[in-house]
């Protein structure tokens, strides 16, 4: 790309990833999937799959540092066996579609925004299920939107994720050249 | 910066942006520019420019890495030959900036927030457009905020980017002293 | 984490933080302080701090980049001192935690949207005083939302940040046997 960087940096790459799910209605309990965990006593978030917008933002995040798409690309209509999946099945999957496509996976960072659940008592909870689900350090926080917007009239949930990737070829056998930083 | 990492070492920079267009109103038609492609048949959104919230979302997330400022700065009142331009030109205006402050670019991510119009059959075409733009990887992505929100009421498009960019000089004329990492 | 990249790189690990205040109401004249300046003549935003969501959204980002939590995880009500505090103490400390932790800082970049205030003219000088509190390189840009939404409203500000910390080691004495990358 550029002549100006040492031929054999390995260079990260960043990505962006969005998700936003609507609880479901009063009359609709659902149960609540988010940061890959089960809130008992909360009401569910509406969608196909059980909703987890942190799982689904980090997804999204990786495809994102990759440039091969989105959660629409890869578990669309055309992959019925990922229809009603959890999040931490489909982030599962997506590390693993990143790593087929040549990237490995330096982390993931996702907040939510929310005025439910209380997320602190298992935020290192849910950081362990998504981490183990990317094979990668997932971060996840939250914050409110204080009273604005949907998430501040408690209409649904929005996670905004970044994560880094790096292109990675895999070593050829034969004797070594020296370090590719040294 | 700190005495704990490698003096040599090139750190990338993270830069954020975000983009937020309204559609224009059904009684004002209008062509609807995003992602640097024309959606034929789609109503556009309003603006000074194109209104191509994935292009300017991408131009901000330079300009923020960089540190030095936003559209606004760079493509404001004082410069009106950047008036009503593309977002693909503003884009690739934005890398020559970027690339003159001494920066190199190492990929843009963006993700916009739109029920419409349906991304992914051009969403290769719109990366491969942005990326001759900025002459470096752009990736683009989709989402819906589930019917919540402007963006779920139709009533406009929200793109949130992210970039990373490395400080760069350039070499100095002369006998080659070791490469910055070797 | 992975046999594919070279043991010895010092891999970045990226962060996002999201804040949101709302402006306090009419009848209620506060203070504005935004991007850790103070905005004569601005009404102020609510919140149990100064609700500088620059400075709050730019901690975050450097909390989530460390997987070590948020605002809430570290300046809540265990921590009364911190009740009432300026965004830049919040970012000065939120820095200290985060060396402490053992991550150097690589930069954090912001971009807030909101109608108000006129940003550009006061940019450099955030900048400078937001980066001091850090101790790092903190970028600060600003757009609008196109009047939608509750930022083009006008009811509140709400502000995106990625960051980049490194993990350190702190350098054992003794003699040098080699730079990390050398």
């Amino acid at each position: 790309m550029s002549q100006h960087l040492p031929a054999n940096m390995v260079l990260p790459r960043t990505g962006i990833g969005i998700d936003v799910h609507a609880f479901a209605p009063a009359e609709d309990p659902q149960p609540l999937w988010l940061g890959g965990l089960f809130w008992a006593g909360e009401q569910g978030l509406s969608g196909h799959s059980d909703g987890d917008c942190v799982a689904h933002a980090a997804a999204d995040a990786l495809f994102s540092a990759c440039g091969i798409g989105d959660l629409g690309t890869h578990f669309g209509t055309d992959r019925p066996e990922f229809a009603g999946a959890s999040g931490v099945k489909l982030l599962g999957e997506a590390a693993r579609i990143v790593r087929a496509a040549g990237f490995e996976i330096g982390n993931v960072a996702v907040q939510f925004v929310a005025n439910r659940p209380k997320f602190g008592p298992r935020r290192e909870e849910s950081q362990r299920v998504l981490s183990e689900a990317a094979n990668a350090p997932v971060s996840v926080s939250a914050t409110t939107s204080d009273g604005l917007g949907f998430t501040g009239r408690g209409e649904g949930i929005s996670a905004v994720a970044t994560a880094l990737v790096y292109p990675v070829t895999v070593s050829e056998p034969g004797p070594a050249k020296g370090a590719p930083h040294g």
